[in-house]
């Protein structure tokens, strides 16, 4: 773990038509960037979902990792023909696309010399200088290359993976938040709400999210911050100001 | 509906620092990416998720607009100080953001002149010369202006309302598809896999994908394309070249 920084930020690179199509729901992005706030400090500032397309890949992981701190890459890693992200990479970053030696003794060993199949050499082929990103239920390792991190699609692979980027990851403030949530409709609290995010208008962020639970309607007003002090005191204000002259039930 | 195309494409942009936070994970991508492959033939080839900033909406918006037939915006089109999808796509169309005349009374005869308050007004408002996109479960109507199409967040909310997109779109070419789950691994069936793969490279996308569910390991090899036909006879390649050759189990 190095330095800290006050602000560290990050995007997130979805590698996958099975996501485009609809086929599959993504479960990486709540993960990953709760993971990265919670454990480096570091937000998510914007996410793309890309089809396995190697020009496509090129283009915006040379757009994101110049944008952010550091990007996340998920998919696109395994063994078949649509796996094509290290290779992509390999040529955004012009660097050479090669075995990683340490990554073929990992594969090789885990698999066996007889069972250690093309597919599964492949797994070990990503851009020149590359580090490894240890995969503890798999073997297959992720790889970083400059500021970009590079892992699996499967979301239980992927978890068990997340704590082996933090040796390469500069870590930022981490960010605060707390949800408030109450018996009414948005339009109810609207305007105070309004009012209350201009006092804060640099240290907090407030959303308002309606929700529809089980025959429930009700409103989350969460509050997200770097200052854990900051939202104690506007928790308050939204108590004085709006919950009790409003006489609104807190669920 | 109007003339059918070949191939009819859109982007989705997810609004919201809910899923950027990771707080919510996101529903709305996938039900609407499988939404219009069903009704409209339209794919959605990619997607970006963006945070409540009114620059990087207008950016944004411009950009995907541009490169897509159609854009489908979720999220921020309520009542509160957070909800600025309207007012900033008015500004990336330099259209004035004003009350859409229809749309006001509908919010007016459903909420009641006496509770029809400036949140709720506010509801109202979007880019001048908007079409509407009525809602049948809460009234607040979404909007299109030019390609683009701004839903609300809340999933049940938006499902209700994409049937009222159709009348705006242009048809395209449905993409079919068929899974064929393995009993397998993807490094068995990589080889053959990217050599049939290349047989259909123009037709066919063949996308593999591993899983692992209540014990059991498997691969979904997910044949995709505009051609029933040729998706059959990929099924049958794969099922004599694969299947039968290395006595896979179909699951």
């Amino acid at each position: 773990m190095k330095k800290k920084l006050r602000k560290v930020n990050a995007a997130i690179l979805i590698i996958g038509n099975e996501i485009l199509s609809g086929r599959t729901e993504d479960k990486n992005v709540s993960f990953i960037a709760k993971w990265l706030n919670d454990k480096a400090g570091i937000s998510v500032d914007e996410i793309h979902i890309i089809p396995d397309i190697s020009s496509k890949i090129i283009k915006t992981v040379k757009i994101l990792s110049k944008k952010y701190n550091y990007v996340f890459t998920t998919g696109g890693i395994g063994p078949t023909h649509d796996d094509i992200t290290a290779k992509s990479i390999s040529r955004a970053f012009n660097k050479k696309y090669e075995h990683h030696k340490e990554a073929y003794k990992i594969l090789e060993k885990y698999y066996g010399k007889n069972k250690f199949n093309d597919g599964r050499k492949k797994m070990s082929k990503m851009p020149r200088s590359s580090s490894l990103i240890y995969n503890p239920s798999s073997a297959a390792p992720g790889f970083k290359i400059k500021n970009v991190f590079c892992l699996p699609g499967v979301p239980s692979i992927l978890q068990s993976m997340m704590y082996n980027c933090l040796t390469y990851l500069i870590k930022g403030k981490k960010t605060f938040s707390t949800s408030i949530n109450l018996s009414t409709v948005e339009s109810n609290i609207a305007k105070e709400l309004e009012k209350i995010q201009k006092q804060f208008q640099n240290s907090i962020q407030i959303g308002s999210y309606p929700f529809f639970k089980l025959g429930k309607v009700g409103v989350s007003v969460v509050l997200r911050s770097k200052n854990k002090h900051k939202i104690a005191l506007c928790k308050k204000l939204i108590t004085t100001k709006i919950i009790k002259v409003k006489k609104i039930k807190v669920i």
